[in-house]
């Protein structure tokens, strides 16, 4: 699979849901949002104000995607509303790794890319390196309805939090009782 | 990575933190357990007899280890202690692939062998197919003492449960309130 393949795959509407261990504190916090993906086409003007925003030429770019969610985590009970932007930007033309753009906040600083790679087994490993934070996050497809993710969170040197998502695709139309496991099986 | 190197870096004790997300009713169940994983040498009497219950022949054994657990789940609240003893058998002696052999309980009727595949990236996915039941583990060290684990869990053909365990060596010798942190980064 490579990382257009990927995208198709990941766009639609999913149920996902989260746990995070927190491993210095030996605590779990879990939560649940309904996340939507759509692709964009790499002409799209929000593609092209991202790759400018990395000083990237946006011909270079090869996927691009709109993620959206909405959720709620166990701890603050609050709602987590929010989308972004998502551009993949391959190393070569048809190679397997490559930089991740996701739109920056305005608290942040600068544009931090990330690298992906797409590995032998299907899977799409991120890699975000920050000053004092490192991320590595690994999805795959277990069917094409069920997506799974985990991720490692290191702070000043030391891994801080793992985190793992079970995601569901929504609206595949069979029967309410069925169609969480039916869907996650196809 | 090897198969002995994998069981030899697993051998210790560990803080295993574990979630399950049950995909079909949409919830989520936590859990912590205390692990503590022995490596066994393969002439030990128990690798003999857990082969010659599977009818394998015991010089095939590449590794053994005993695994002991004592933890809680939160939803019935009930001490979970156990153990089991674990034999590797490869398809060729020097190969990624092979069996892996589980103590069976009287309750089962015949040993089911899971079959194990040691990828590129160090990690060790183990698959046990049963005759209702299909079981696809991945288990992968982030750093020399943090292992982590995803589980899934397919019952008559639709998946039913997604699992994660992060797991912490335990006795790393650093004051307690850095211990977790610093034994997770090194």
């Amino acid at each position: 699979m490579d990382i257009q393949e990927f995208f198709g795959q990941s766009s639609g509407r999913w149920f996902s849901q989260r746990t995070s261990h927190h491993l210095a504190f030996k605590q779990t916090e879990s939560g649940q949002s309904q996340l939507t993906i759509e692709l964009v086409p790499v002409t799209d003007a929000a593609v092209i104000a991202l790759c400018q925003q990395y000083e990237i030429d946006p011909s270079l770019a090869s996927c691009g995607a709109r993620v959206s969610w909405d959720g709620t985590m166990a701890w603050d009970e609050e709602k987590h509303q929010g989308s972004t932007v998502l551009v993949t930007v391959p190393d070569a033309p048809d190679s397997l790794t490559g930089q991740l753009l996701r739109e920056v906040g305005y608290a942040e600083k600068t544009p931090v890319a990330g690298r992906y790679v797409m590995g032998d087994d299907g899977s799409l490993t991120l890699i975000t390196e920050y000053e004092t934070m490192y991320s590595e996050e690994r999805l795959w497809f277990a069917s094409p309805n069920l997506r799974l993710r985990t991720s490692i969170l290191k702070r000043f040197g030391g891994f801080s939090m793992a985190t793992f998502c079970s995601e569901i695709r929504l609206g595949v139309t069979k029967p309410p009782e069925e169609a969480a496991t039916v869907a996650a099986s196809k």
